[in-house]
C-alpha cells in the first residue's frame, strides 16, 4: 500500500515481520518524501517493546503484514520541512508510538493526542495520506514534526530509546498522581520488566518509598540491590502480602499476563489506585469489595501526550534516569524477540541500527 | 451478649430474624442505658435496605443470631445524655449504618468514619462495651450523638429514612466527582431500584442528563416518566450500546448482581469513571483495554461520613428529594422481604413502627 503512494519515494532498508511466525526479515520498503513539517530521521536505535512482539506474530488479530514494528526510536534529523517548528538539522531527536492525530479534538488540543479517535501508531496504523506506517527498526524515519520531542544532551541514546514508550507509559500515571518530583508516598510496582524497571527508577529518584511486588522469587535481590527498592513482596506469599495490607498509596501494574486483582487491591490504603498498564488480553478478576470498603479505584490509561513525553525525557535528564538494555545488532533481532517472550531481559533490547547500516 | 452487659436495662420491642430462613418474629431484647454521650430515639421508621436481606439469611455467612436488621433509621430524640452536643429532646433526627468508629484516626478526623478500621455497624457489629449492635427494626434505639443526623423539617420522615443508607450511598460518589449542584455533566445510572432511582433524583435536581441503563425494557417508561430520566439504555442491546458509546462523564453502577462491565466502560468518555455501590458476591470482569484505551476509572464506596450525610439531607430538603416509598407495618416485614428478593418494589420498603406499637 505505502509503495503504491504517489509521493512515496524515499528507500529505505528495514526489517519486517511478514506472517505470523513473526520472525524478521531484512525488507526494502518505500516512505514520504520529506513534507513541509516533516522532519526525517536517521535512525540510530529502536527499543524492542512487548508490543512489537505481539504485532510480529499478530497476537491481536490486526497485524497488516509485512509488519516493520519499533514505537521506541532515536536518530539525528537530516532534513527539515520548511514549516517546521523546534527542530533543526542535527538535532538528536525521539519518536514513540504517534504518527499522526486530528489536532483538532477536546484531546489533541490539550496535549493528549494519545487518547485522540483518530489516533494513527508509528506501525501498522494508517497515515493520513492512506499509506500503512511503518516503525523504527529500519533506516530512516519521516516523521510529523508534531510527534517528535528532543533527547536532552545528557542521556546517551541508545538508552533513551526504551524511554519513549516504557518511560513515558510508566511516567504520565505517576505525573497524573502527584508523584512526580514529589516524594514521601508509598508505591508498588507490579513486575519488573522493562517498564517496572523504570518505574522503580521515577519512584526512587522522587524520593518514594518503592516496593516491587513479583511472583519471582529471584527478582527480590534484583529489585532491591540493582535498582534500590525498599521492599519485595512476592505475590504468592500470602504472609507477605497480609502483612502488607493497607500500606500502599499507588500501585503501578505492569504485567500483561492474567494475575489476580485482590491481593493488589488489599495492598492499597483507604483511596488508594491500583494503576494498570500491562493490558492482559482475557478479562481480569475484579472482587467488588475491596474497592468499596477501601474507596479504592483502578485506572488504566496509554502512553502519554507529546509535551507530557518531552517533559518526562527533562526530567530523566535531571535525575539522569535511563533504561537498563542489552544492546543488539539487527541480525540478533530474532533471537532478542525468543528471549523477550520468555522474559529473559534486563530489561530492554536496544537495536543498533546503525552499526549494521550496509545490512 | 448484649443482655449480659450490666447497664443494658432498657427493655425494647423489636423483630428478629434467628436463622437462615430469613424469617422475622417480634423479639424483645436489652439496650444500654442512655450514657452521657448517647441519645435516645423513639423510631418511627425505618426502611428495608437490601444488605437487611443478606443478613437475615446469612448470605455473606458472617451474622450473628438473633439478628435485628435495619440502618435506614428515623424517629424523635426523646432522651439527651449530658455531654450531647447540637440534639435536644423533640427533635427529629436519622441514624444510618455507623454505631462507632475509634474516632482518632485519619479518617475519623477528616469526616470520613465510614472508612475507620474500627468502624461497627449499627447491627450485627459490636460495640466498644462487646455487646452485639441491634438495627432499627424495634422501638427504640439508644445511639452516640456523633452519629445521629438532623432530619430536615421540610423532609417527611417516612420519605427520608432510606437516604440513611440508600441517599448518601449514591450521593457521596456524586459529591466526590463534583456533580452535585453543578450541572452539565451526562451522567449514567445502572440500576432502577432503591439506590438508582434517588441517583435519578439527584441527577435532574443537580440539571445534569440522566441516562438509566437497565436490563429490563420496562424499566424505559419509568425511568423517563415516573423519574424524569432524560434517556434510557437496554443493557442487552448492542446497538444501543454502540449508539451511546463515549458519550457519559460518568456511571454510578448500583447493580449487585453480577453484570459485565466491558459495555459499560465503553459507554464512558475518555477519562469517564464507573462507580461500583453494588457488591456483587463473585468477582466482576474487568476488561483492561476499555481502561488503557479510554483512561477510565472503576472505583468503588461505601456509604458516607456523618458530615457528608447530614449535608445530603440538608441538599435534599432544598431539592425536595426523598425516596419513592412503599409504607408497610411490622407484620408485613417477611412479605416485604420476599417481595424485596424478586426487585418486586417501588422503590424502597419503609417500615412503620410506630404503627403498631403494642406488636
Amino acid at each position: 500500500m505505502s509503495q503504491s503512494t504517489a509521493n512515496h519515494t524515499v528507500t529505505v532498508s528495514g526489517w519486517a515481520a511478514h506472517d505470523s511466525s513473526g520472525k524478521l526479515t531484512p525488507y526494502t520498503f518505500k516512505r514520504r518524501e520529506n513534507g513541509v513539517k516533516d522532519v526525517t530521521i536517521k535512525i540510530l536505535y529502536c527499543g524492542i517493546c512487548h508490543t512489537d512482539l505481539h504485532y510480529a506474530k499478530n497476537e491481536w488479530g490486526i497485524t497488516m503484514y509485512p509488519v516493520v514494528p519499533g514505537h521506541e526510536i532515536v536518530g539525528v534529523i537530516t532534513k527539515v520541512g520548511s514549516d517546521v517548528k523546534g527542530f533543526k538539522e542535527g538535532d538528536r531527536v525521539g519518536v514513540g508510538c504517534l504518527a499522526a492525530s486530528c489536532l483538532e479534538c477536546q484531546h489533541c488540543k490539550t496535549h493528549q493526542e494519545n487518547y485522540c479517535e483518530s489516533l494513527q501508531f508509528v506501525y501498522n496504523g494508517i497515515f493520513w495520506d492512506g499509506s500503512i506506517t511503518y516503525g523504527g527498526y529500519s533506516q530512516i524515519l519521516v516523521a510529523d514534526y508534531r510527534y517528535v520531542v528532543h533527547i536532552p544532551e545528557r542521556l546517551a541514546m541508545d538508552a533513551a530509546a526504551p524511554l519513549l514508550c516504557a518511560g513515558i507509559t510508566v511516567f504520565s500515571p505517576l505525573k497524573e498522581h502527584d508523584l512526580v518530583e514529589s516524594g514521601g508516598k508509598k508505591i508498588g510496582v507490579v513486575g519488573l520488566g522493562g517498564l517496572g524497571h523504570i518505574a522503580v527508577k521515577f519512584g526512587k529518584a522522587f524520593g518514594h518509598h518503592v516496593t516491587v511486588i513479583s511472583s519471582s522469587p529471584s527478582k527480590e535481590a534484583e529489585a532491591k540491590e540493582r535498582l534500590g527498592a525498599d521492599d519485595f513482596i512476592l505475590s504468592s506469599d500470602p504472609q507477605q502480602l497480609q502483612a502488607a495490607k493497607r500500606s500502599l498509596d499507588f500501585i503501578l501494574d505492569t504485567v500483561s499476563a492474567e494475575h489476580p486483582l485482590f491481593p493488589l487491591l488489599e495492598l492499597l490504603k483507604v483511596k488508594g489506585t491500583l494503576f494498570l498498564v500491562g493490558a492482559p488480553d482475557k478479562p481480569l478478576q475484579l472482587p467488588a469489595f475491596p474497592l468499596i470498603f477501601g474507596k479504592r479505584s483502578v485506572k488504566g490509561g496509554i502512553i502519554g501526550g507529546i509535551k507530557e513525553t518531552q517533559e518526562m525525557l527533562n526530567v530523566c535528564a535531571k535525575y539522569n534516569i535511563t533504561s537498563d538494555i542489552e544492546l543488539i545488532t539487527p541480525n540478533q533481532i530474532n533471537h532478542a524477540m525468543d528471549r523477550l517472550a520468555n522474559s529473559d531481559v534486563r530489561y530492554r533490547f536496544v537495536i543498533d541500527i546503525a552499526s549494521t547500516s550496509n545490512n
